[in-house]
């Protein structure tokens, strides 16, 4: 089935490798993009666009849409004031947005050793994206609506190309690099992969096929 | 010291009543609203009001303010996906303008048995009180600014009038009523009593003298 995808993100290094690999696929993506300079990558893609700030509300740009990557992240060049905003509290506010108009399917990139009580060199980034995973993997039962939720956490990020073959742990501790275009790969094979579904798992540049990994998380 | 007080939630029944006890005292008020229709009842009273949403950003309420009393929350009507929006989202980001604009005193007001874990039959609430509270204890040594916060929870609302008579214990666990007035004018108080800087508390009806009670919690 063919899902119209919304990347959050968009124009990020790890976000833009989620656009090209999904025009590779039979799924529709939808550009997030915050800044209108960003518009003509996209344009010269053929993949579609939408403003959005993820300090504001989003939901112009989830209605529609069946499914959500976010691939966002305020970068470390900002305060941590931003970490939070961005990282924290729009991821939440995306994961909102998602469920209340039915973009049912949300595949959230995390990092490794996201934890809501780190005390990590960079806990204030660890702390953020802790908090906001740990709300998609609670809200199910609480809130009115539920997303089928995957959270994926990678390693160090690198610019090695893409081996397709992976290591996947349970959780989100551990230590290793991730290639951005392996990252990509599998955020959007998460979406044709039911198993994946309700998993929180570390992804890191490995021996095991992709699509073998994704099915054993 | 006198100090400019933004009072986010001014229209609500107990912000309202923040806003009557502050100009009872030296503070000076400033009242967020949502709404301009608003503004009349804040003209009549001849405080200064501020046009700020909690899903947007309100920088623009923060900046020359030296507290906030944060006294809003989405209410019982709306569906579970505002109480995300706005009292948990809203009010981290509130945190994070006081604390970037320098309005360095905060006082939570929170709820009895707001808990990031809750499972009350209202969960969804507590949650998200807990998990603004629990970012406001710890964001201090993690992000660049910090806030010197005070976080109230007290007990089921009441209309009854103010006995300036309290009782109060560490945490946010319990069980018991507070009356509105009581509330608005202990919320006030804690702005000129340092020894509530860095504590959180259930505040209930009971037979101590407010200001002896905000001394010893």
């Amino acid at each position: 089935m063919s899902m119209k995808v919304l990347v959050i993100g968009a124009h990020g290094k790890t976000g833009e490798r989620v656009v090209r690999e999904l025009k590779k696929g039979s799924h529709e993506a939808v550009a997030m993009i915050r800044d209108p300079a960003q518009r003509e990558l996209f344009d010269s893609l053929g993949v579609p666009t939408v403003l959005g700030d993820l300090e504001y509300p989003i939901d112009h740009a989830v209605q529609g849409c069946d499914a959500v990557i976010f691939a966002a992240g305020s970068g470390s060049k900002t305060g941590k004031d931003k970490t939070v905003l961005v990282d924290h509290l729009g991821a939440i506010r995306s994961m909102v947005a998602a469920a209340v108009h039915g973009a049912q399917r949300f595949i959230m990139l995390s990092s490794i050793n996201s934890d809501p009580a780190s005390t990590s060199r960079i806990s204030h980034y660890h702390r953020a994206k802790g908090r906001a995973d740990e709300f998609l993997r609670t809200m199910n039962g609480v809130m009115e609506q539920s997303l089928d939720w995957t959270i994926v956490c990678p390693g160090g990020l690198t610019e090695e190309a893409a081996t397709r073959a992976v290591s996947t742990h349970a959780g989100s501790a551990g230590t290793g690099n991730t290639s951005r275009d392996n990252l990509a790969a599998a955020l959007v094979a998460c979406l044709d992969e039911p198993n994946t579904i309700g998993k929180e798992f570390v992804l890191l540049d490995g021996d095991t096929p992709l699509s073998n990994a994704l099915k054993s998380v």
